[in-house]
Protein backbone atom coordinates (compact mmCIF):
# COMPACT_ATOMS: atom_id res chain seq x y z
CA UNK A 1 0.00 0.00 0.00
CA UNK A 2 1.41 3.54 -1.16
CA UNK A 3 0.69 6.28 1.31
CA UNK A 4 0.47 9.85 -0.24
CA UNK A 5 0.97 12.50 2.93
CA UNK A 6 0.66 16.47 2.63
CA UNK A 7 2.14 18.83 5.29
CA UNK A 8 1.71 22.28 4.29
CA UNK A 9 1.34 25.48 5.58
CA UNK A 10 -1.05 27.90 6.20
CA UNK A 11 -0.73 30.40 2.25
CA UNK A 12 -2.41 33.20 3.88
CA UNK A 13 -5.40 32.53 2.11
CA UNK A 14 -8.18 29.48 1.67
CA UNK A 15 -7.71 29.56 -2.01
CA UNK A 16 -4.09 29.65 -2.54
CA UNK A 17 -4.04 26.85 0.47
CA UNK A 18 -6.26 24.37 -1.37
CA UNK A 19 -4.18 24.97 -4.61
CA UNK A 20 -1.33 23.77 -3.06
CA UNK A 21 -3.49 21.09 -1.50
CA UNK A 22 -4.27 19.93 -5.02
CA UNK A 23 -0.91 20.07 -6.55
CA UNK A 24 0.56 18.34 -3.88
CA UNK A 25 -2.92 15.45 -4.24
CA UNK A 26 -2.03 15.29 -7.65
CA UNK A 27 1.63 14.78 -7.54
CA UNK A 28 1.19 12.43 -4.49
CA UNK A 29 -1.27 10.76 -6.96
CA UNK A 30 1.47 10.34 -10.07
CA UNK A 31 4.02 9.06 -7.71
CA UNK A 32 1.59 6.06 -6.86
CA UNK A 33 -0.43 6.77 -4.04
CA UNK A 34 -3.34 4.62 -3.42
CA UNK A 35 -4.32 6.81 -0.45
CA UNK A 36 -3.67 10.21 0.26
CA UNK A 37 -3.85 11.62 3.80
CA UNK A 38 -4.33 15.79 4.33
CA UNK A 39 -3.99 17.60 8.00
CA UNK A 40 -6.40 18.42 9.77
CA UNK A 41 -8.18 21.43 8.93
CA UNK A 42 -6.38 21.79 5.92
CA UNK A 43 -8.65 24.41 3.85
CA UNK A 44 -7.76 26.95 6.22
CA UNK A 45 -5.33 28.62 9.04
CA UNK A 46 -6.26 27.02 12.81
CA UNK A 47 -8.64 29.65 13.64
CA UNK A 48 -8.89 27.43 16.97
CA UNK A 49 -6.11 29.24 18.33
CA UNK A 50 -9.04 32.16 19.83
CA UNK A 51 -12.65 32.29 20.35
CA UNK A 52 -14.47 34.17 17.54
CA UNK A 53 -18.24 33.24 15.78
CA UNK A 54 -17.04 35.25 12.75
CA UNK A 55 -15.01 31.44 11.96
CA UNK A 56 -18.40 29.63 11.97
CA UNK A 57 -18.72 30.83 8.42
CA UNK A 58 -16.02 28.84 7.55
CA UNK A 59 -18.08 25.79 7.93
CA UNK A 60 -20.93 26.99 5.87
CA UNK A 61 -19.85 25.57 2.80
CA UNK A 62 -19.19 21.92 4.34
CA UNK A 63 -21.62 20.59 1.35
CA UNK A 64 -19.80 22.60 -1.10
CA UNK A 65 -16.39 21.27 0.10
CA UNK A 66 -17.50 17.62 0.43
CA UNK A 67 -18.16 18.04 -3.51
CA UNK A 68 -14.80 19.77 -4.21
CA UNK A 69 -12.44 17.20 -2.50
CA UNK A 70 -14.78 14.29 -3.93
CA UNK A 71 -13.67 16.00 -7.19
CA UNK A 72 -10.15 15.85 -6.54
CA UNK A 73 -10.44 11.84 -4.98
CA UNK A 74 -11.55 10.86 -8.66
CA UNK A 75 -9.38 13.58 -10.70
CA UNK A 76 -6.81 12.36 -8.68
CA UNK A 77 -7.79 8.42 -8.47
CA UNK A 78 -7.12 8.12 -4.59
CA UNK A 79 -8.48 7.07 -1.39
CA UNK A 80 -8.68 10.68 0.03
CA UNK A 81 -8.76 11.95 4.03
CA UNK A 82 -9.76 15.18 4.04
CA UNK A 83 -10.55 17.14 7.56
CA UNK A 84 -13.66 19.82 6.89
CA UNK A 85 -15.28 21.81 9.38
CA UNK A 86 -18.86 20.57 9.32
CA UNK A 87 -21.56 22.70 9.85
CA UNK A 88 -25.20 20.69 10.51
CA UNK A 89 -27.33 23.44 12.53
CA UNK A 90 -26.54 26.92 13.42
CA UNK A 91 -24.77 26.46 16.72
CA UNK A 92 -23.59 22.95 16.17
CA UNK A 93 -20.19 22.27 14.67
CA UNK A 94 -18.36 19.49 14.15
CA UNK A 95 -14.44 18.45 12.94
CA UNK A 96 -15.07 16.09 10.76
CA UNK A 97 -12.74 14.05 8.77
CA UNK A 98 -14.42 12.94 5.55
CA UNK A 99 -13.00 9.74 3.75
CA UNK A 100 -13.52 9.78 -0.43
CA UNK A 101 -13.29 6.44 -2.82
CA UNK A 102 -11.05 6.76 -5.69
CA UNK A 103 -14.42 7.37 -8.11
CA UNK A 104 -15.06 10.49 -5.65
CA UNK A 105 -18.20 8.75 -3.71
CA UNK A 106 -18.19 9.92 0.09
CA UNK A 107 -16.41 6.29 1.82
CA UNK A 108 -17.45 7.83 5.23
CA UNK A 109 -17.16 10.55 7.81
CA UNK A 110 -15.49 10.29 10.93
CA UNK A 111 -16.39 13.39 13.79
CA UNK A 112 -13.54 14.34 15.83
CA UNK A 113 -14.91 12.40 19.14
CA UNK A 114 -12.39 13.65 21.87
CA UNK A 115 -12.01 18.15 21.88
CA UNK A 116 -9.16 19.54 23.51
CA UNK A 117 -9.61 23.00 24.79
CA UNK A 118 -6.11 25.19 26.33
CA UNK A 119 -4.75 28.25 25.62
CA UNK A 120 -4.88 28.71 21.97
CA UNK A 121 -6.84 25.47 21.44
CA UNK A 122 -9.76 26.51 21.61
CA UNK A 123 -11.55 23.13 20.01
CA UNK A 124 -14.88 22.91 22.71
CA UNK A 125 -15.57 26.65 21.61
CA UNK A 126 -16.10 25.59 17.83
CA UNK A 127 -16.36 21.84 17.70
CA UNK A 128 -19.54 19.47 19.47
CA UNK A 129 -17.72 16.08 20.06
CA UNK A 130 -18.92 13.89 17.86
CA UNK A 131 -21.91 11.14 17.99
CA UNK A 132 -20.55 8.38 14.96
CA UNK A 133 -18.50 6.84 17.58
CA UNK A 134 -15.08 4.51 16.34
CA UNK A 135 -16.19 2.96 13.43
CA UNK A 136 -13.56 2.64 10.63
CA UNK A 137 -14.11 3.62 6.87
CA UNK A 138 -14.22 0.82 4.31
CA UNK A 139 -12.60 1.76 1.21
CA UNK A 140 -11.00 -0.22 -1.86
CA UNK A 141 -6.85 0.43 0.01
CA UNK A 142 -8.70 -1.25 3.61
CA UNK A 143 -10.73 -0.55 6.29
CA UNK A 144 -9.62 2.86 7.60
CA UNK A 145 -9.65 3.89 11.03
CA UNK A 146 -9.64 7.81 10.62
CA UNK A 147 -8.96 9.77 14.40
CA UNK A 148 -8.40 13.23 14.37
CA UNK A 149 -6.01 14.98 16.66
CA UNK A 150 -6.67 15.02 20.38
CA UNK A 151 -7.74 11.33 19.81
CA UNK A 152 -4.50 11.11 19.17
CA UNK A 153 -3.50 10.91 23.17
CA UNK A 154 -6.43 8.00 23.96
CA UNK A 155 -5.71 4.32 23.82
CA UNK A 156 -9.11 3.62 24.07
CA UNK A 157 -9.85 5.08 20.29
CA UNK A 158 -7.08 3.58 18.90
CA UNK A 159 -8.20 -0.31 20.54
CA UNK A 160 -11.54 0.71 19.39
CA UNK A 161 -10.80 1.45 15.93
CA UNK A 162 -8.80 -1.68 15.66
CA UNK A 163 -11.40 -4.25 17.82
CA UNK A 164 -13.84 -2.67 14.78
CA UNK A 165 -11.48 -4.30 12.44
CA UNK A 166 -9.26 -0.98 11.26
CA UNK A 167 -6.26 -2.07 8.90
CA UNK A 168 -4.37 1.07 9.67
CA UNK A 169 -5.00 4.14 12.06
CA UNK A 170 -4.98 7.52 10.27
CA UNK A 171 -4.66 11.30 12.29
CA UNK A 172 -4.80 14.49 10.81
CA UNK A 173 -3.76 17.03 13.24
CA UNK A 174 -3.13 20.32 14.03
CA UNK A 175 -0.53 20.84 16.65
CA UNK A 176 2.59 22.71 17.35
CA UNK A 177 4.75 24.66 19.96
CA UNK A 178 4.82 28.03 21.71
CA UNK A 179 7.84 29.94 21.06
CA UNK A 180 7.96 31.34 24.35
CA UNK A 181 8.30 27.47 25.99
CA UNK A 182 11.98 26.17 26.78
CA UNK A 183 13.29 23.95 23.99
CA UNK A 184 13.91 20.95 26.68
CA UNK A 185 9.52 21.49 26.94
CA UNK A 186 9.26 21.34 22.94
CA UNK A 187 11.38 18.08 22.59
CA UNK A 188 9.07 16.76 25.57
CA UNK A 189 6.02 17.29 24.02
CA UNK A 190 7.06 16.52 20.44
CA UNK A 191 8.48 13.32 21.33
CA UNK A 192 5.34 12.62 23.51
CA UNK A 193 3.37 13.01 20.79
CA UNK A 194 5.40 10.77 18.50
CA UNK A 195 5.73 8.11 21.50
CA UNK A 196 2.24 7.64 22.37
CA UNK A 197 0.95 7.27 18.69
CA UNK A 198 3.86 4.83 17.51
CA UNK A 199 2.28 2.66 20.57
CA UNK A 200 -1.40 2.67 19.48
CA UNK A 201 0.97 1.02 16.49
CA UNK A 202 2.27 -1.01 18.64
CA UNK A 203 -0.40 -2.15 21.16
CA UNK A 204 -2.57 -3.26 18.59
CA UNK A 205 -0.35 -4.33 15.66
CA UNK A 206 -1.28 -1.72 12.63
CA UNK A 207 0.54 1.01 10.91
CA UNK A 208 -0.15 4.63 11.36
CA UNK A 209 0.05 7.64 9.72
CA UNK A 210 -0.08 10.83 10.79
CA UNK A 211 -0.04 13.85 8.84
CA UNK A 212 0.44 17.74 10.70
CA UNK A 213 0.79 21.30 9.48
CA UNK A 214 3.94 23.77 9.56
CA UNK A 215 4.41 26.87 9.93
CA UNK A 216 3.50 29.60 12.45
CA UNK A 217 0.31 30.92 12.44
CA UNK A 218 -0.51 34.45 14.59
CA UNK A 219 -3.48 34.47 17.31
CA UNK A 220 -5.09 38.17 15.83
CA UNK A 221 -6.99 38.70 19.28
CA UNK A 222 -3.22 39.17 20.75
CA UNK A 223 -3.85 37.54 23.64
CA UNK A 224 -1.37 34.54 22.88
CA UNK A 225 1.57 35.42 19.97
CA UNK A 226 0.52 32.28 18.03
CA UNK A 227 1.67 28.78 17.50
CA UNK A 228 4.05 27.11 15.28
CA UNK A 229 2.90 23.76 14.03
CA UNK A 230 5.83 21.19 14.60
CA UNK A 231 5.32 19.04 11.49
CA UNK A 232 7.25 15.88 12.04
CA UNK A 233 4.05 14.15 10.06
CA UNK A 234 4.96 10.24 9.94
CA UNK A 235 3.95 6.53 9.10
CA UNK A 236 5.02 3.93 11.45
CA UNK A 237 4.25 -0.23 10.82
CA UNK A 238 2.94 -2.62 12.93
CA UNK A 239 5.86 -2.47 15.66
CA UNK A 240 5.78 1.34 15.99
CA UNK A 241 8.77 1.57 13.47
CA UNK A 242 9.31 4.16 11.54
CA UNK A 243 8.87 4.35 7.91
CA UNK A 244 8.85 7.85 7.41
CA UNK A 245 9.38 11.19 9.50
CA UNK A 246 9.17 14.48 8.17
CA UNK A 247 10.88 17.39 9.99
CA UNK A 248 8.99 20.26 12.32
CA UNK A 249 9.28 22.90 9.69
CA UNK A 250 9.55 22.00 5.78
CA UNK A 251 6.12 21.93 3.54
CA UNK A 252 6.20 18.73 1.91
CA UNK A 253 4.84 15.66 0.21
CA UNK A 254 5.90 11.91 0.28
CA UNK A 255 4.30 8.72 -0.57
CA UNK A 256 5.59 6.10 1.57
CA UNK A 257 5.18 2.02 1.13
CA UNK A 258 3.56 0.11 3.75
CA UNK A 259 3.84 -3.63 3.31
CA UNK A 260 0.43 -4.82 4.75
CA UNK A 261 1.59 -8.68 4.64
CA UNK A 262 4.06 -7.75 8.25
CA UNK A 263 0.92 -6.88 9.92
CA UNK A 264 -0.23 -10.67 10.09
CA UNK A 265 3.27 -11.45 10.70
CA UNK A 266 3.70 -9.04 13.81
CA UNK A 267 -0.04 -9.71 15.01
CA UNK A 268 0.73 -13.58 15.04
CA UNK A 269 3.77 -13.32 16.76
CA UNK A 270 2.87 -10.80 19.26
CA UNK A 271 -1.42 -11.79 19.65
CA UNK A 272 -1.92 -8.84 22.45
CA UNK A 273 -5.24 -9.34 21.35
CA UNK A 274 -5.43 -13.07 22.25
CA UNK A 275 -4.78 -12.03 25.91
CA UNK A 276 -7.16 -8.93 26.39
CA UNK A 277 -8.71 -9.71 30.28
CA UNK A 278 -11.81 -7.96 29.37
CA UNK A 279 -14.31 -9.49 32.01
CA UNK A 280 -11.44 -7.07 34.10
CA UNK A 281 -12.21 -3.80 31.76
CA UNK A 282 -15.59 -2.84 32.49
CA UNK A 283 -14.20 0.41 34.62
CA UNK A 284 -13.16 1.56 31.57
CA UNK A 285 -16.47 3.91 31.56
CA UNK A 286 -16.04 5.22 34.31
CA UNK A 287 -14.35 9.09 34.55
CA UNK A 288 -12.32 7.97 37.90
CA UNK A 289 -12.83 5.30 40.26
CA UNK A 290 -9.84 6.46 43.26
CA UNK A 291 -11.96 8.28 46.00
CA UNK A 292 -8.72 9.62 48.04
CA UNK B 1 10.75 10.42 45.20
CA UNK B 2 13.75 8.48 45.12
CA UNK B 3 13.36 4.99 43.30
CA UNK B 4 16.27 2.33 42.81
CA UNK B 5 16.33 -0.17 40.13
CA UNK B 6 18.50 -3.42 40.41
CA UNK B 7 19.09 -4.94 36.87
CA UNK B 8 20.60 -7.95 37.42
CA UNK B 9 21.41 -11.59 35.07
CA UNK B 10 20.82 -14.97 37.03
CA UNK B 11 24.07 -15.65 39.08
CA UNK B 12 24.04 -19.73 38.20
CA UNK B 13 22.04 -20.32 41.57
CA UNK B 14 19.47 -19.10 43.46
CA UNK B 15 21.82 -18.61 46.78
CA UNK B 16 24.28 -16.34 44.65
CA UNK B 17 21.41 -14.52 42.91
CA UNK B 18 19.75 -13.41 46.17
CA UNK B 19 22.49 -12.71 47.59
CA UNK B 20 23.51 -10.40 44.94
CA UNK B 21 20.02 -8.68 45.21
CA UNK B 22 20.29 -7.76 48.73
CA UNK B 23 23.75 -6.85 48.24
CA UNK B 24 22.32 -4.52 45.69
CA UNK B 25 18.86 -3.32 47.39
CA UNK B 26 21.30 -1.93 50.53
CA UNK B 27 23.33 -0.21 48.11
CA UNK B 28 20.34 1.45 46.67
CA UNK B 29 18.90 2.44 50.01
CA UNK B 30 22.31 3.73 51.19
CA UNK B 31 22.19 5.67 48.34
CA UNK B 32 19.03 7.43 49.13
CA UNK B 33 16.49 5.10 47.77
CA UNK B 34 12.85 4.90 49.16
CA UNK B 35 11.47 2.66 46.63
CA UNK B 36 13.47 -0.38 45.26
CA UNK B 37 12.21 -2.17 41.96
CA UNK B 38 13.32 -5.64 41.49
CA UNK B 39 13.07 -7.41 37.98
CA UNK B 40 10.17 -10.01 37.24
CA UNK B 41 11.04 -13.44 38.97
CA UNK B 42 14.20 -12.27 39.92
CA UNK B 43 14.73 -14.99 42.75
CA UNK B 44 15.85 -17.72 39.53
CA UNK B 45 16.19 -18.66 36.51
CA UNK B 46 13.52 -17.36 33.16
CA UNK B 47 12.10 -20.92 33.77
CA UNK B 48 9.09 -20.43 31.91
CA UNK B 49 11.96 -20.76 28.93
CA UNK B 50 10.88 -24.54 29.11
CA UNK B 51 7.50 -26.47 30.14
CA UNK B 52 9.01 -28.31 33.15
CA UNK B 53 6.58 -29.40 36.70
CA UNK B 54 9.88 -29.52 38.22
CA UNK B 55 9.79 -25.74 38.31
CA UNK B 56 6.56 -26.08 40.37
CA UNK B 57 9.03 -26.38 43.00
CA UNK B 58 10.45 -22.98 42.91
CA UNK B 59 6.82 -21.99 44.00
CA UNK B 60 6.64 -23.83 47.26
CA UNK B 61 8.36 -21.60 49.18
CA UNK B 62 6.21 -18.55 48.63
CA UNK B 63 5.24 -17.74 52.26
CA UNK B 64 8.93 -18.03 53.18
CA UNK B 65 10.03 -16.13 50.44
CA UNK B 66 7.79 -13.31 51.38
CA UNK B 67 9.23 -13.30 54.87
CA UNK B 68 12.28 -13.11 53.62
CA UNK B 69 11.90 -10.25 51.03
CA UNK B 70 9.47 -8.35 54.18
CA UNK B 71 12.98 -8.76 56.44
CA UNK B 72 15.02 -7.17 53.81
CA UNK B 73 12.89 -4.24 52.90
CA UNK B 74 12.98 -3.24 56.98
CA UNK B 75 16.30 -3.74 57.13
CA UNK B 76 16.91 -1.60 54.26
CA UNK B 77 13.94 0.67 55.11
CA UNK B 78 12.67 1.09 51.92
CA UNK B 79 9.37 0.11 50.07
CA UNK B 80 10.31 -2.66 48.24
CA UNK B 81 8.69 -4.17 44.73
CA UNK B 82 9.44 -7.70 44.50
CA UNK B 83 8.44 -10.42 41.82
CA UNK B 84 7.77 -14.01 42.90
CA UNK B 85 6.21 -17.49 42.14
CA UNK B 86 2.96 -18.23 44.05
CA UNK B 87 1.88 -21.70 45.05
CA UNK B 88 -2.10 -21.20 46.17
CA UNK B 89 -2.39 -24.57 45.59
CA UNK B 90 -1.03 -27.44 43.67
CA UNK B 91 -1.82 -27.02 39.97
CA UNK B 92 -2.54 -23.22 40.70
CA UNK B 93 0.32 -20.89 40.84
CA UNK B 94 0.50 -17.20 39.77
CA UNK B 95 3.38 -14.48 39.16
CA UNK B 96 2.81 -12.62 42.28
CA UNK B 97 4.49 -9.32 42.80
CA UNK B 98 4.57 -8.61 46.48
CA UNK B 99 5.09 -4.96 47.59
CA UNK B 100 6.72 -4.24 51.11
CA UNK B 101 6.17 -1.06 53.21
CA UNK B 102 9.24 0.45 55.15
CA UNK B 103 8.73 -1.66 58.51
CA UNK B 104 9.01 -5.14 56.42
CA UNK B 105 4.74 -5.19 56.16
CA UNK B 106 2.92 -6.69 53.23
CA UNK B 107 1.57 -3.55 51.73
CA UNK B 108 -0.57 -4.97 48.76
CA UNK B 109 0.16 -7.86 46.17
CA UNK B 110 -0.75 -8.01 42.59
CA UNK B 111 -0.90 -11.14 40.25
CA UNK B 112 -0.21 -10.53 36.38
CA UNK B 113 -3.07 -10.44 34.63
CA UNK B 114 -2.10 -10.45 31.11
CA UNK B 115 -0.31 -13.89 30.97
CA UNK B 116 2.08 -14.44 27.41
CA UNK B 117 2.94 -17.74 25.44
CA UNK B 118 4.92 -17.71 22.73
CA UNK B 119 8.03 -20.11 21.89
CA UNK B 120 10.29 -19.43 24.98
CA UNK B 121 7.92 -17.84 27.12
CA UNK B 122 5.45 -20.37 28.17
CA UNK B 123 3.56 -18.47 30.87
CA UNK B 124 0.19 -19.80 30.40
CA UNK B 125 1.40 -23.26 31.41
CA UNK B 126 3.11 -22.05 34.57
CA UNK B 127 0.62 -18.64 35.71
CA UNK B 128 -3.38 -18.85 36.54
CA UNK B 129 -4.17 -15.43 35.25
CA UNK B 130 -4.71 -13.14 37.82
CA UNK B 131 -7.79 -12.38 39.84
CA UNK B 132 -6.94 -9.50 41.78
CA UNK B 133 -7.48 -6.70 39.00
CA UNK B 134 -5.63 -3.49 38.62
CA UNK B 135 -5.70 -2.36 42.39
CA UNK B 136 -2.86 -0.34 43.16
CA UNK B 137 -1.08 -0.56 46.62
CA UNK B 138 -1.06 2.12 49.21
CA UNK B 139 2.45 2.67 50.27
CA UNK B 140 4.40 5.37 52.53
CA UNK B 141 6.27 6.52 48.81
CA UNK B 142 2.64 6.74 47.24
CA UNK B 143 0.05 4.50 45.74
CA UNK B 144 2.17 2.32 42.98
CA UNK B 145 0.69 0.81 40.34
CA UNK B 146 2.97 -2.48 40.18
CA UNK B 147 2.09 -4.58 36.75
CA UNK B 148 4.17 -7.48 34.89
CA UNK B 149 5.55 -7.99 31.97
CA UNK B 150 3.32 -8.76 29.36
CA UNK B 151 0.86 -6.64 30.79
CA UNK B 152 3.35 -3.62 29.49
CA UNK B 153 1.55 -4.17 26.01
CA UNK B 154 -2.08 -3.61 27.26
CA UNK B 155 -3.34 0.28 27.65
CA UNK B 156 -5.97 -0.68 29.77
CA UNK B 157 -3.73 -1.80 32.47
CA UNK B 158 -2.17 1.25 32.98
CA UNK B 159 -5.58 3.48 32.91
CA UNK B 160 -7.39 1.23 35.02
CA UNK B 161 -4.55 1.66 37.42
CA UNK B 162 -4.31 5.41 36.67
CA UNK B 163 -8.32 5.59 37.36
CA UNK B 164 -7.46 3.66 40.35
CA UNK B 165 -5.64 6.92 41.50
CA UNK B 166 -1.81 5.27 40.46
CA UNK B 167 1.09 7.51 41.71
CA UNK B 168 3.46 5.69 39.15
CA UNK B 169 3.26 2.76 36.99
CA UNK B 170 6.01 0.28 37.69
CA UNK B 171 6.80 -3.24 35.45
CA UNK B 172 8.96 -5.99 37.25
CA UNK B 173 9.83 -7.51 33.57
CA UNK B 174 11.63 -10.45 31.59
CA UNK B 175 12.01 -9.85 28.46
CA UNK B 176 15.13 -10.38 25.43
CA UNK B 177 16.30 -11.33 22.24
CA UNK B 178 16.62 -14.62 20.25
CA UNK B 179 20.05 -14.68 19.00
CA UNK B 180 19.10 -15.88 15.83
CA UNK B 181 16.99 -12.60 14.95
CA UNK B 182 18.30 -9.90 12.61
CA UNK B 183 19.46 -7.44 14.46
CA UNK B 184 16.59 -5.07 12.61
CA UNK B 185 14.19 -6.90 14.18
CA UNK B 186 16.06 -6.86 17.52
CA UNK B 187 16.37 -3.30 17.60
CA UNK B 188 12.56 -3.02 16.90
CA UNK B 189 11.01 -5.28 19.12
CA UNK B 190 13.14 -3.32 22.31
CA UNK B 191 12.22 -0.16 20.84
CA UNK B 192 8.34 -1.06 20.69
CA UNK B 193 8.40 -2.58 24.25
CA UNK B 194 9.88 1.05 24.95
CA UNK B 195 7.46 2.90 23.47
CA UNK B 196 4.52 1.29 24.63
CA UNK B 197 5.25 1.05 28.43
CA UNK B 198 6.57 5.31 27.81
CA UNK B 199 3.25 6.13 25.77
CA UNK B 200 1.72 4.70 29.06
CA UNK B 201 3.51 7.66 31.06
CA UNK B 202 2.35 10.22 28.51
CA UNK B 203 -1.54 8.90 28.40
CA UNK B 204 -1.78 8.88 31.15
CA UNK B 205 0.02 11.60 33.07
CA UNK B 206 2.14 9.07 35.65
CA UNK B 207 5.80 8.17 35.81
CA UNK B 208 6.56 4.67 34.62
CA UNK B 209 9.44 2.28 36.36
CA UNK B 210 10.65 -0.49 34.52
CA UNK B 211 13.41 -3.19 35.33
CA UNK B 212 14.52 -6.05 33.40
CA UNK B 213 16.91 -8.87 33.37
CA UNK B 214 19.96 -9.03 31.66
CA UNK B 215 22.23 -11.79 30.55
CA UNK B 216 21.94 -15.19 27.99
CA UNK B 217 19.81 -18.06 30.07
CA UNK B 218 19.89 -20.99 27.41
CA UNK B 219 16.64 -23.36 27.02
CA UNK B 220 18.00 -26.51 28.97
CA UNK B 221 15.47 -28.98 26.26
CA UNK B 222 17.22 -27.72 23.47
CA UNK B 223 14.28 -26.72 21.69
CA UNK B 224 15.74 -23.33 21.67
CA UNK B 225 19.13 -22.07 21.80
CA UNK B 226 17.81 -19.73 25.11
CA UNK B 227 16.78 -16.07 25.44
CA UNK B 228 19.35 -12.76 25.81
CA UNK B 229 17.56 -10.68 28.19
CA UNK B 230 17.46 -7.14 27.15
CA UNK B 231 18.17 -4.83 30.38
CA UNK B 232 17.15 -1.55 29.23
CA UNK B 233 14.86 -0.84 32.70
CA UNK B 234 14.14 2.93 32.53
CA UNK B 235 12.52 5.57 34.71
CA UNK B 236 10.66 7.93 32.81
CA UNK B 237 8.27 11.25 34.32
CA UNK B 238 4.69 12.00 33.33
CA UNK B 239 5.35 13.17 29.60
CA UNK B 240 7.20 10.16 28.51
CA UNK B 241 10.93 11.74 29.23
CA UNK B 242 13.80 9.55 29.85
CA UNK B 243 15.13 10.15 33.42
CA UNK B 244 17.65 7.26 33.40
CA UNK B 245 17.59 4.23 30.85
CA UNK B 246 20.30 1.18 31.76
CA UNK B 247 22.46 -0.67 28.84
CA UNK B 248 21.09 -4.23 27.58
CA UNK B 249 24.12 -6.04 28.57
CA UNK B 250 25.44 -4.70 32.27
CA UNK B 251 23.91 -5.85 35.56
CA UNK B 252 23.58 -2.66 37.72
CA UNK B 253 22.05 -0.86 40.35
CA UNK B 254 20.80 2.66 39.86
CA UNK B 255 18.82 5.47 41.73
CA UNK B 256 16.60 7.55 40.17
CA UNK B 257 14.81 11.14 41.25
CA UNK B 258 11.28 11.64 40.45
CA UNK B 259 9.99 14.71 40.93
CA UNK B 260 6.37 14.14 41.86
CA UNK B 261 5.43 17.59 41.70
CA UNK B 262 6.08 17.92 37.62
CA UNK B 263 3.16 15.39 38.12
CA UNK B 264 0.10 17.60 38.74
CA UNK B 265 1.20 20.13 36.17
CA UNK B 266 1.62 18.38 33.07
CA UNK B 267 -1.67 16.69 34.08
CA UNK B 268 -3.22 20.04 34.60
CA UNK B 269 -2.02 21.71 30.88
CA UNK B 270 -2.71 18.11 29.30
CA UNK B 271 -5.46 16.99 30.84
CA UNK B 272 -6.58 13.67 28.98
CA UNK B 273 -8.72 12.23 31.57
CA UNK B 274 -10.86 15.14 31.32
CA UNK B 275 -11.94 14.41 27.50
CA UNK B 276 -12.38 10.72 27.59
CA UNK B 277 -15.84 9.54 25.74
CA UNK B 278 -16.59 7.22 28.41
CA UNK B 279 -20.07 6.62 27.20
CA UNK B 280 -18.41 5.24 23.70
CA UNK B 281 -15.99 3.03 25.77
CA UNK B 282 -18.30 0.39 26.18
CA UNK B 283 -17.09 -1.81 23.78
CA UNK B 284 -13.52 -2.28 24.90
CA UNK B 285 -14.96 -5.43 27.36
CA UNK B 286 -15.58 -6.93 23.95
CA UNK B 287 -13.37 -9.34 22.66
CA UNK B 288 -13.54 -8.30 19.04
CA UNK B 289 -16.45 -6.50 17.19
CA UNK B 290 -15.64 -6.61 13.36
CA UNK B 291 -17.55 -9.30 11.51
CA UNK B 292 -15.74 -9.68 8.26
Amino acid sequence: MRVGLVQQAYAGDQEKTVAETVDKIEKAAEAGADLVVLQELHQSHYFCITEDTEHFKLAQNFEDDVRFWGEIAKKANIVLVTSLFEQRAPGLYHNTAVVFEKDGSVAGKYRKMHIPDDPGFYEKFYFTPGDLGFEPIDTSVGRVGVLVCWDQWYPEAARLMALNGADMLIYPTAIGWFDEDSDAEKSRQLDAWVTVQRAHAVANGIPVIAVNRVGKEVDPSGQLDGIRFWGNSFVCGPQGEFLFRASAHEALWRVVEIDMNRVTDVRNIWPFLRDRRIESYKNLTKRYIFKP
